[in-house]
Formats: structure tokens, sequence, C-alpha cells
């Protein structure tokens, strides 16, 4: 396993894109600092990083040891290797981080509608705009998105066979997204994914999980994260 | 080198995502098939990889021999290992992978501000969006991506030091693309950023690029792909 110290640099009060690393982490096993919940520390070690590094856009930063790793996928991709989580061969290490970089996609996409003019402004000051965008996701892109994750799985219980990797614990991660911020909508929907219901399930069930999501240190899916529950989004400024 | 067929299968009129792969087959003199712009082809051996391939969610895809490769930073990340085009180290090819995600990060960012409500309509059925959101990009977010990327290049010529790698030839195409996009408003922008322009001449330069960039294979910057002149969002509107 990792011998060397591993810490987390990432926003304390939402799950966001830093949740992906930490399920991976989580269900590993393997002893991290979160380090800006630490509330004596906050923000200010990874405001650090940002001024700093030549490489590093953006948070989840995963330092282990001397060395600084960002960008979910990334991330991903190299902890897939040293902890054998993502399929063993070459082959399905390819396949992982090629799905976890659409899944990114996914994530950007599901960020951009409550945030369709800017991730810079409020969501209070797009909101016409954010119905518009996510009733047209929900119309045009829900299935497109979901039909490729299912294809994806196929008649495996996992995503590259009947072992776990990174990627499953991703898709468990955005199919609970979807069904926190769109709890109305995805009532109809997740029937025709019964590959993805099953997947989440299987996680969501597994033992080497479920201390972690019933602890504390899961933070609850909030409104400011990636996946927030507003009922204007959900359709129902449409019924009433 | 690279003993294989290879083969790009991506959409044939237009530069986008897809020309990050050609910079770096281009470059590096790599006899390759391009394969949708054949007329006799056209986009149907593409469109029958999307319906069959388990991993695959869209263009571009780099066909090697046997494997398929999709997602931009993951052809990348490939191809420079392979040509040895991504500064040798590891840790090189790490940080070219890291700054390639965020290039991509940048891309769809951009690709927003034509297409703030949905990439699945128009950008005629969402102008007013649109110029709200590449006003604000241009306030809030424009310097904050560039400062990064000239942090990044720092005092090299390129991004790893002194030696070329797919990531220069990634950031010469997003200046170009900002360039023909938004002329009125780079032509104040450019000035501050005198890292990325001169990367830009660099590389615009460079002979092993000049054949390509001068011939019918280079597809013109136009108003399908990413980066597109719409002079409503060059700040025009403002003026008149």
């Amino acid at each position: 396993m990792i011998q060397k110290p591993i810490k987390l640099f990432y926003w304390p009060s939402l799950q966001g894109r830093g949740e992906f690393v930490r399920l991976v982490l989580e269900y590993n096993n393997i002893p991290y600092e979160d380090v800006c919940r630490d509330k004596a520390k906050g923000v200010k070690p990874l405001l650090n990083i940002l001024e700093s590094s030549k490489t590093i856009f953006a948070p989840p930063i995963l330092q282990i040891g001397e060395l600084f790793l960002n960008q979910t996928p990334n991330i991903l991709q190299y902890l897939g290797k040293i902890l054998n989580f993502s399929g063993g061969s070459e082959a399905n290490q390819r396949e992982c981080h090629s799905i976890q970089l659409s899944i990114a996609d996914f994530t950007s996409e599901i960020h951009n509608l409550h945030h369709p003019i800017s991730s810079s402004l409020y969501y209070e000051d797009q909101i016409v705009e954010a119905i518009l965008a996510t009733n047209t996701f929900f119309e045009n892109r829900f299935d497109k998105w979901f039909q490729f994750f299912e294809r994806a799985i196929g008649n495996n219980p996992y995503i590259t066979g009947s072992v776990l990797t990174y990627v499953d614990l991703s898709l468990f991660q955005i199919w609970a997204g979807m069904i926190h911020a769109y709890p109305n909508r995805m009532k109809e929907r997740r029937i025709h994914f019964p590959k993805m219901d099953s997947l989440y399930f299987r996680v969501k069930e597994d033992e080497k999980l479920r201390t972690y999501l019933n602890s504390t240190r899961r933070i609850p899916f909030n409104e400011h994260g990636i996946f927030r529950y507003y009922p204007k989004l959900d359709g129902e400024s449409q019924i009433s």
C-alpha cells in the first residue's frame, strides 16, 4: 500500500470533485488528512498551493509524500495504479481512465445546469437560464449519458468485470448526486436505468464503504457542490 | 516510432477537439488516415464506433492497430509516451497530463460561451445568454486562466523546459483559437500575456508544423468548432 503521508486539499464544506477522491481513499482504508476540514487550518493551505504551483489550476489536490497531484481523473488514474484499483491489466487501466474522463465531462455538464452563464455568478442571478438549461438537459442529454454508462457496465457487476474499481465508486457518486438533486425527475427516470441503479445499491451497501457513508466524514449533499437540489430545477416550476 | 496503421475518427468539417490530436501527429510526421474526411466514407465509421463501443462517449477517437483511444487528454498522454513527446521523465509526463486536463476544462468553458444553455440547441437560440456568458468570462475568468498558463510556461521556451511537448501545441491551438474568435477583445488582452504570445509564435513558425498549417489538411477555424467568431460575442454589440 502507500507508506507516505497523504493529504487531500479541497473546499471543506462540500462534496464536489473532492468526493471522487475521498471515496477511493475511504474504500481502501487509506489514512489521509482532509486538510482544509481542520478548522484551525481552513482553506489557507489550499490557497497557498494554488498560488505557488505551476501545474495546478484547481482542487482537488492530493499530496502523497513530495508528490502533488491534481485533476480528479489524473488523481484517480494514479491511485488506481498504485492501489491496484483499476482492474489490473493495462487495458483495464486505460478503460477506467477513459470512462472517468467522460464522468468528468458529465460532472461539468451537471454543474453548468445550475450555473449556465458563469460559475463566477450566483445561482440566484441565473435561475431563468438554469431552468432552461436543466429542462433541455433532461430532454436531450440525460438518456444519451446514462445509456452510455449502462452500456459501459454491460452484463457485469462492475465496470471492468467482477472486481470493483474507482470508476464504480464514481458512478455510484453521480447516481447518488442525481437522486439528490432531481428527486422528482429521477423517480420516473431511474427505473429505465436498472444497471446504474443496481450498481448504485451494490456500492452503497458494500461494507468497505458503509462505515464512511454513515460517518461525519461524508459531507452531506448540499447546495454548494455539483449536485444541488433546487425545486425549480426539479421540474416543480412547471407544475405550480 | 509507431509501426501500426493509425486512424483518426472525428467530425470532418471542424477543428474541434480533434485538432489537438492532429497537431501532435503532424508535428511528428506520423502518417494517419483522417477517416471521416474521406468523402466516400464520411462520418459512418465514426458513428459505428460510437454505437458499439463500451468506453467511448464522444470523438476524437484514435485507432492504433487494434487499440481504440478516446478523450483528448487520454489520447495525448498515450502519444506523449510512445513518441517521447511529453518531456521524457515520468514527472514531466504527469505534469503534461495535468496541464492538458486543465486545457480540456478551458476548452469546454469556451464552448459553453456560445452554447451556455445547451450544446444540443443552436447558437441562434441562445444569443442573449451567450453574450452574457462571454462578457462574464472576459470579466472574471480570462485573466485567471491565462495567468495560470503563463505561470506554467514560466521562464522556459516550452512548458516542461527547453523541449517542445504536446502541451505546447495545445497552448498554441487555444491562443490561435482565442485570436480567431475574439479579435477585438484579444487586441487589448494579448499584450498582457507575452509568454502565451511568444509560445504561440514559436510553435506557429516551427518548421515541423509550418507545412501542415499552410496545407489543406489544416481545416480553417469556422463557426462549427470550439472557437467561433461571432461579432456579437466579441464585444461589438456593446459598441454599436
